[in-house]
C-alpha cells in the first residue's frame, strides 16, 4: 500500500513529548526511539507503514489510569497519537502514517471476571481473541467471534473495528457481542460503561461510539463481552443450485427451517470452486459445472435430531429439485474438507491467482447476483485479462471480490476506482467488516452520504478537538 | 408526575414562530393554538403534561423535507421541537414540559419497501408497530419487537426509545432491529443512513446516535428494520423452584438445551404469584407455596420434534429435582391461560394493589436473588406496611418492582429515591426498557458517571448546539 505522509510535527516536539511521558510515567512504560522496536509494530497483515516516517517512541500501558495519563499528556501537547491492538488488520488502521505516539495495549490483557449466570465475560482490551475463547469454552460458554488472526488479534481491536468472522449470520459482528465498554477520551477523561445487562436504556449508549470508529474517538480500555450457550452439533452441507435465484430461495428456505441454528451460508460461484478444489489437488466434495454452490451449517443442541432435521430439509429440497446436488458431512474429517474449500483463499499466494487485489464489499442481498456480471464486465472492458473470483457470506449481504490484472505492478488503485464506484452506485458498502483504516479512506464517499460524513467529523471534532486521535483515519 | 416548568419562552415568540412555519409550510401542516388539540397531544401511557404550559401549536410534516424545513426554522428561532409518535412512553419523554412546538410524525406513516432476499423492511417512523408487525407476517417473517401498545406506539418511538418488550430474550430490543435510519438533526440536515445490509464498516454507525437518544439528538424519520423467520411452534411452561440459586440452574440449563429458541423466562415471586392467580380469581396453574415460579418459553421451526424434546429437558429437571412441580401448556388456551398470570399487572387497576409505582430497573442477574429482600427491608423500614411485588426477564436481567404504600397521596418521590439508589449501589440501571424522558432525569446520576453524563453532554451540545431538541428530556 502507499500512503501520503502528512508530516505535520517536527522530529524534536516528539522527542520533547517523550521524555515528558517517560519522566512522569517512567523507563518501563515509555520507550525511546532508540528502545523502540518500531518494526514489529509497522506492519499489519497486508499493508507496512510508509518508510521514513519519524517515530519518537512507543507506550506499552498496564493500566486505564496510565493510558488516561499518556492520552492527557498528548493532548496538552497536540501531539497524535495512533493506538495499536494484535495489528491483524487489513485497513492500515493501526499504523503510523506521520509522526506520532504508538500506543501498544498488548500489556493490558486479562480476563478480570466471567459470570456465569449473566454469561458476560469483563476482559481488558489487550487480551488476545484466542484466550477469550478459550476461557468461555472453559466455562462451558461459546464467545462466537472468530476469524483467521484469533491467536494475534485483541479484542480491543476486534471493538475498535467492529470485526465480523466465520459466524456473523448467527451470533452478529462484534458490536452485538458487547454489553459494556470502558475508553479512554482524547484529553485523557476515562468514560467507564462498563455495563453488564442486557436491558438498559438510563442514557445514551456511548459504547456504539467507540465500538467501530477505529481508534478515532476514544482508546478502548476494558470491555463486557456476551458469552452464548456452546452449540452440540455441527452438521455441514455444500450443495449445488442453478442460478442466484435458486441461491435466494436456498437460503429463504433454510432460514425457515433452521431459523437462529443456521450459521453458515457461504455462497461459492464456479472459477472460485475451481481455484480452492481441482486447483490445488483438492477432490471437490461436489463435481464441477454447476453454477453456484453454496456451503451450509446449523450449529444446534439437540444431538438426537439436528443431523436427521438436517438430512430431512435438505433432502427435501432435493425432492422438490430446488437442489441439484449435495453431499452432507459424515464426519469431523469430512467437515473440515468442506471448509477447506471455503478457506482456501488462504492458499492463493501458493498459485496463480497471485498477487490479487481483495475487495470485502457488501450489497443489498437480492442484487448480489446481477452485480457479480455487471462489475466482472467493467473489469474486463479495461483489462480483458483481468481474472475474477467471487465467494461471499451471502445472508450477510457480504461479498468477497478477489480480481487479478497479469501486470507488475498491478492497476491496484484504478481497479479499487471502478469497484467501489460501482459497489457505490449499487447501494453497497465499500467494507463489509474490514473497515476504513487509512486504505479505504478516499473511498468512503461511495458509500457515505457528505452529510454523514459532515456528522462524522462533527462527533471527531466534538470528542477530539486538537485532532490527536488516530488522525487521518476513517475520516 | 410532576415536572418543573422551565418557561424559557415568552408567550409572543411562540406565536411567531408558528406564523413563519405556517407561512412557508401551509395550514395542512402547521395548527396554531387555536386549531390544536393539545389534549391529545397532552398525555402519555401514565403521564400527563404539566398544567399551565403556553404551547404555540403543532406541526404534522407529511414528508422528510417538511420535517427538515421544521427544524431549520425552529433552529434559527431558537424554539423549542418535542417529537411526539405514538405517545405510549412511560417516561414522559414526548410530552411538553416548557413552551415547544410539538411535531407529530403521525402522518409519515406507511411500508416503503419489503425485501424477501435481505429480510428487510423500509417504514416510514409514524407506522404504528402493529402495523409493521402484520406486514411482516403477511410476507411470512416475524417482525419481533413486541410490547403492550402496539396498536399505537409507532417504530421512530419505538426506536428513539430502544423499546424492549417481550421477546428481548431471543431478538434483542429495538437498537438490534434496525439496520438503517433516516434522522433530521437539529439544524435540519437530513442524515440518511438506510443501510439494508447485516455488514457495513464503512466510517461511524450513526444510527446508534438516534437509537435510544429519545429525540434529543435528532427526529427519526426512517427506518430499515430487520425481519425474522417465523417460528412454526411454541411451547410453554410453568415450573417452580425452591429458590434464587435454583432458578439461577434453570435458566442455564434452559439456555443449554434450547440455545436461542428460548424465548421467554419469567419469573415471578410469590406475592406476585398470588395476586395474579387467586387474588383476582384465576386457577393457579401450579399451587401456591413454591418460593419461585417461572414461565419457560421457546419458539421453534420443527413441529416434529419440539414439543417432545420441551418435555424431555423439563422432564429431566423434575427428575434431577432442580425443578420441584411444572405444569406444560397442552393448548393455546392453556398457553395463555400462563400467560395471563404474568401478565396480570395489567388488572391491578381493579385490585387492592392500586395505586402502586412501577420500577423497570436491571441489576446484574446473579444479584437479583438478594437484591429483592435487601430493598424490600429499606422499603419496610420506612413504611411498614409497604407491599411489594416482584417480576422480571430474568435472563434479560431486567427486575421489575411494584411498590405500594396505603397512603394518599403515596410518596412517591421517597420511595423513587429509595429504590433507585439501591439499584445505583448494586450497579445496576434505574431503567432496564422504559427510558429517562423527564420522570428519570433527575435519578441518571445513580446509574451513570459523572464523566458519562459530560459525554452525553458533549454530544448533545456538538449535535444540537441551541438545545432546541426536546430540550431537558434524558440530560
Amino acid at each position: 500500500m502507499t500512503a501520503v505522509i502528512e508530516a505535520t510535527q517536527d522530529a524534536g516536539r516528539g522527542a520533547a513529548v517523550i521524555a515528558r511521558l517517560k519522566a512522569e510515567l517512567g523507563a518501563d512504560i515509555i520507550k525511546d526511539a532508540a528502545e523502540a522496536d518500531f518494526a514489529r509494530h509497522g506492519r499489519d497483515m497486508t499493508n507496512v507503514m510508509p518508510e521514513g516516517i519519524d517515530l519518537p517512541g512507543i507506550a506499552y500501558p498496564r493500566t486505564t489510569q496510565q493510558v488516561s495519563r499518556i492520552m492527557a499528556i498528548c493532548n496538552e501537547e497536540r501531539y497524535p497519537v495512533v493506538p495499536q491492538g494484535g495489528l491483524t488488520s487489513l485497513a492500515a488502521g493501526a499504523l503510523a502514517d506521520r509522526p506520532c505516539l504508538l500506543l501498544s495495549l498488548e500489556r493490558m490483557r486479562g480476563i478480570e471476571e466471567l459470570d456465569e449466570a449473566g454469561r458476560t465475560m469483563t476482559v481488558l482490551a489487550g487480551t488476545v481473541l484466542e484466550t477469550v475463547q478459550v476461557a468461555a469454552d472453559e466455562a462451558g460458554f461459546l464467545f462466537p467471534l472468530d476469524l483467521g488472526g484469533r491467536g494475534t488479534a485483541q479484542v480491543g481491536g476486534n471493538a475498535s473495528t467492529n470485526a465480523g468472522g466465520n459466524r456473523v449470520l448467527r451470533y452478529g459482528m462484534m458490536r452485538d457481542l458487547i454489553l459494556g465498554c470502558e475508553a479512554v477520551l482524547a484529553d485523557g477523561t476515562i468514560v467507564s460503561s462498563l455495563n453488564v445487562m442486557i436491558k438498559n436504556n438510563a442514557g445514551y449508549d456511548l459504547k456504539h461510539l467507540f465500538i467501530g470508529s477505529e481508534g478515532t474517538l476514544g482508546v478502548i480500555t476494558r470491555l463486557v463481552l456476551r458469552l452464548f450457550p456452546k452449540p452440540t452439533t455441527a452438521c455441514t452441507a455444500v450443495v449445488a443450485v442453478e442460478d442466484y435465484d435458486a441461491t435466494l430461495q436456498l437460503l429463504k428456505q433454510c432460514n425457515a427451517a433452521f431459523a437462529s441454528t443456521l450459521s453458515a451460508f457461504e455462497v461459492m460461484w464456479p472459477d472460485f470452486y475451481q481455484l480452492g478444489t481441482t486447483a490445488v489437488g483438492r477432490q471437490p466434495p461436489l463435481p464441477h459445472g454447476y453454477p453456484v454452490y453454496v456451503l451450509v451449517e446449523i450449529l444446534g443442541t439437540d444431538p438426537e435430531r439436528d443431523g436427521e432435521r438436517f438430512e430431512q430439509v435438505l433432502g427435501g429440497m432435493v425432492e422438490s429439485g430446488l437442489v441439484k446436488d449435495a453431499v452432507i458431512a459424515q464426519s469431523d474429517k469430512q467437515r473440515s474438507e468442506i471448509w477447506a474449500v471455503r478457506d482456501s483463499p488462504g492458499e492463493w499466494h501458493q498459485g496463480s491467482h497471485w498477487p490479487q487485489v481483495a475487495f470485502d464489499v457488501s450489497l443489498p442481498t437480492r442484487k448480489i447476483g446481477d452485480f457479480i456480471p455487471y462489475v466482472r464486465d467493467l473489469l474486463l472492458a479495461k483489462w480483458p485479462d483481468c481474472v475474477t473470483m467471487f465467494f461471499g457470506h451471502l445472508a450477510d449481504s457480504n461479498l468477497h471480490l478477489s480480481a487479478r490484472v497479469p501486470r507488475d505492478p498491478m492497476p491496484e488503485k484504478e481497479m479499487e476506482e471502478i469497484v467501489y464506484a460501482a459497489v457505490g452506485e449499487w447501494g453497497g458498502s465499500i467494507t463489509a467488516e474490514h473497515g476504513i483504516g487509512s486504505v479505504k479512506r478516499d473511498f468512503l464517499h461511495f458509500s457515505r452520504t457528505p452529510e454523514e460524513i459532515a456528522l462524522m467529523r462533527t462527533l471527531k471534532k466534538a470528542m477530539d478537538p486538537n485532532n490527536i486521535l488516530n488522525p487521518g483515519k476513517v475520516i
